[in-house]
């Protein structure tokens, strides 16, 4: 064809782009989780493509031993030293070096592999992360806690390093890829889409009642349990929006939400011409990780292929501020920044944990979250973190924070 | 952000793709029509950026002197030399070079602009487009007929001649802008969406009933007669298939169409990755012609900004093959190749005639272009137009062919 593509993009990052070599190697962070899993899915398939440096998990020994001797890793390590032995005895004779503890996470994300998928989920993400970051690696990032908690250090010191982020998740690959079709200078909004969760429809009466089975049936995706409150408290989409911040070095203002409960438009990009584009698809997780392993390439994945006419119809509306107020405290704290996005994953976590233990009522969540917010503000513990020592520091405070609020929230929202 | 674009994308054409020098000086054929008009908006908001080389009407004279003094044009041309006593008085006094006939639009293309915008109407629009290809011009193409009647040879001889042949068509500058998400081996599927016209709830019944004014009414675009009953039988949507074809080099099992009667969804890309990219906006054409005028940037148009939660709904559906044939019809065209599309956009264009002027029923449109094809299929005259001229012939066979054919066809259609 005559309409060519795009000529070379201008530069969007401090480094230059470079295609790493073939066959790539690759370090899986939290191999043994679902993300881990769908990303072995994907090399079982090419295996000739890729060479696999380290797999990490957190304490599941027997399962990671499995998958290092299938994929042919030469190192393997548990985050739980706990696990040390059985992991060194499963893999005895393999000559695939095991290790185990918190510094082996930090060790295996420091090996030499192009590639690393970060999937380690919590608070112990940080640290590997960064260090897969710190060495100019491509890294697929599959956990929030290093943008949310740690964002700006963490695209700071990646840029630094030349380091190349991928995002994983549904959302965020929807807009990576849909930037694709223009230049930064020509973004006026980005769009993230949210389900709106089990009670999009239901009233602010019935909000007020949710029972745990209730909100722990998402209409969409399977997920833990964590992230399926957060979905139905729209928190989930809020934490989203501080990390299409950092990812894409987007203003508050040009970040928006809207609910689309089938799921099927992923993230949407508005250009200043007018154009909206978005990426859509079967809600397949080995798209957005195919698109990480395989890039600047597409590689073909058995994702199942969306047919519109099947899905019939694709329903958008805004999001209630007055049912889901989630949304609201989440741009709070990003217009605040410093900690204050750190504040509020954690303040969410212990709410999240308190409602799922039944010691907090639905509404409860978002109203233990805005006092914390409001607690660390009054004691200006808001400051930017400057190491992921100080985000776990400020991480842990307002675990404590939220913690000792707790009663009177669960008193008055109950 | 860290989060780099695209690398350099792989050579898509034989031609380097060069970036114009600003400012970009720009050439309007069919300069008074609707493409032309929303077109000069665009220039009127930023004149620094461009300089008009000549523009072009067919006998519009003084609203085309009028333009050619506003913008600052060279040259101005009408197609009807009846008009070119008018033109030329109009401009005289102004240092506008003034021309008239068939050849002054070619003469008009010819003339060293950076960009040409293509949209002459009908069989007129083949030599000057050509003659805007041949020199290696940027061309912003907004007429059917070059792709359709002549496809393979316009493209063909874009590309010896290193253009950059840009689509206009909302439809098919959606392919193009969704097409920069990935590479060509890259794309699975191109689905091109159909509003499906006022009768695409209509029973069989109702449809061969079809009056005139009924057929004229289209939902949702304000177009010209021939596009609306094009529209309306969802032959638009074949010669689209046919023009996308050529345009993007895509075999006819790659191409398909979804019926989406919000018309807001412009065209949509499958990846083998099973992520479809979709270029999505309001209806209004300054958004793909912007596209092409500043491509390879975005500018910034004054277009309604779509407002998802506003739509509320997008819908899709497969098309009906039994109730609107004209897409199997030109799949068909595009299947047998050569001069089979020429034939089918003949027998088309004499049918909406005959069905304008209420000589031919609804139905019959479909059926006198199937017969033409057939007659023209038993008669092997459908071999590839090697010239415009060869094109021009076949095209007007075609129609000759069809006339011959009508009586007969209307009888039965009736």
């Amino acid at each position: 064809m005559v309409v060519p593509m795009k000529p070379a993009q201008q530069k969007r990052s401090r480094t230059e782009v470079q295609l790493a070599p073939m066959p790539r190697s690759v370090t899986l962070l939290g191999a043994t989780g679902s993300i881990g899993s769908s990303t072995i899915d994907l090399l079982r398939r090419e295996p000739e493509l890729y060479r696999v440096e380290a797999v990490t998990a957190n304490r599941s020994a027997a399962a990671l031993a499995r998958l290092a001797r299938e994929l042919g890793a030469r190192f393997a390590a548990v985050g739980d030293p706990a696990a040390y032995n059985e992991l060194k005895s499963e893999l005895s004779g393999s000559g695939i070096e095991a290790a185990a503890g918190p510094e082996s996470l930090v060790e295996a994300a420091q090996r030499p592999a192009d590639w690393v998928m970060a999937a380690i989920t919590g608070a112990a993400s940080l640290k590997p992360t960064l260090a897969a970051a710190e060495r100019g690696a491509w890294v697929a990032i599959a956990n929030k806690e290093c943008l949310v908690c740690a964002g700006a250090l963490f695209m700071r010191r990646a840029a630094a390093a030349g380091a190349t982020v991928l995002p994983v998740d549904s959302e965020h690959n929807a807009i990576f890829q849909a930037l694709a079709s223009g230049r930064r200078e020509e973004v006026r909004r980005v769009i993230l889409t949210a389900s709106g969760g089990p009670f999009r429809t239901s009233s602010l009466e019935q909000i007020r009642k949710v029972t745990v089975e209730q909100a722990l049936k998402h209409p969409t995706w399977e997920m833990g349990p964590k992230v399926t409150i957060d979905s139905a408290t729209l928190m989930n989409k809020g934490l989203e929006l501080i990390e299409a911040h950092h990812l894409f070095a987007l203003r508050p203002e040009e970040l928006d939400v809207v609910v689309h409960p089938q799921s099927v438009v992923h993230g949407l990009v508005e250009f200043r011409d007018g154009s909206v584009i978005a990426q859509l698809g079967s809600p397949d997780m080995r798209i957005p990780i195919s698109h990480c392993l395989g890039w600047p390439t597409r590689i073909t994945t058995p994702a199942p292929r969306l047919d519109l006419a099947k899905v019939g119809s694709l329903t958008f509306e805004e999001p209630d501020p007055v049912r889901f107020p989630a949304l609201a405290l989440a741009r709070r704290a990003l217009a605040a920044g410093g900690g204050a996005p750190t504040v509020l994953n954690a303040a969410n976590e212990i709410a999240v944990r308190e409602f799922v233990d039944r010691r907090l009522g639905f509404t409860g969540i978002p109203a233990l979250v805005e006092a914390t917010l409001n607690a660390a503000d009054r004691r200006g513990v808001m400051k930017e973190p400057q190491s992921v020592e100080e985000a776990v520091e400020i991480d842990h405070n307002s675990r404590r924070l939220a913690a000792d609020l707790l009663p009177e929230i669960a008193a008055m929202a109950s």
